[in-house]
């Protein structure tokens, strides 16, 4: 397998304002990407920067483990997410190596993404995403 | 003043096989460079990902606030950094727009790099680090 970039480093926060007052009118970066993804009651906004991003959920509820993670440990970094060429490829190697993931098979992400989150247990305590970027697109956020 | 790029994304440990193990033998990512910072009692290694990378921060003792992080929050992710064109600009353009610095002017990092982390406090809670690299040199990590 090959890591071909770090696709975003995520922040999980209760109110996106600040970081986005932060990243928008102080550090001038472009405007975010938003959407919402109601399966697990998350409002996401995604900041490009240079070929990679800056990602913010914001819970609105259960279904995902970011409002433990905020209860745990507070708002601010959640994980980091490295593109892969194949995740498929990805997931079978670091099963053979011991590593386990959350789900059985990639998800579908933003903009026809694929992507896996790797149990921290097994990272060191830190949450990583893998992603595989649609076909043909290398700089998808 | 414009943000150039994800130049690092650091997290804090008291130990580092955990990770180094992850990146190295799961990922297949480079094997780190590594420093001493004797003046802030941190141990680091510095793990390239394409034109950014992965920085890991042990403290041995005081002289960071990468202690005081641990201890309140646990080891993991802990800083992002951007990488920016003139960091004398950068520093006097966000403090006009009311941010503040941990340091009066940028003080010399890595590898000829000079570097500045912004106040948390000002910046949604989470720690950013801004950095300038040395003249012609656009990807020193």
């Amino acid at each position: 397998m090959k890591i071909k970039r770090i696709h975003h480093v995520a922040m999980a926060v209760n109110d996106m304002a600040p970081l986005e007052h932060f990243f928008g009118a102080m550090l001038g970066l472009e405007p975010p990407h938003r959407e919402t993804r109601p399966a697990s009651n998350l409002e996401i906004a995604i900041v490009p920067v240079a070929d990679s991003a800056i990602e913010l959920l914001k819970p609105n509820g259960p279904g995902s483990s970011v409002p433990d993670f905020i209860a745990s440990r507070g708002e601010g970094l959640f994980h980091v997410c490295f593109e892969v060429e194949d995740i498929d490829a990805a997931m079978a190697e670091l099963r053979g190596k011991g590593l386990r993931f959350r789900t059985e098979s990639a998800l579908p992400g933003h903009a026809g993404t694929r992507i896996a989150f790797l149990d921290p247990a097994t990272t060191g305590g830190v949450l990583f995403e893998l992603l595989e970027s649609p076909a043909g697109e290398t700089l998808a956020h």
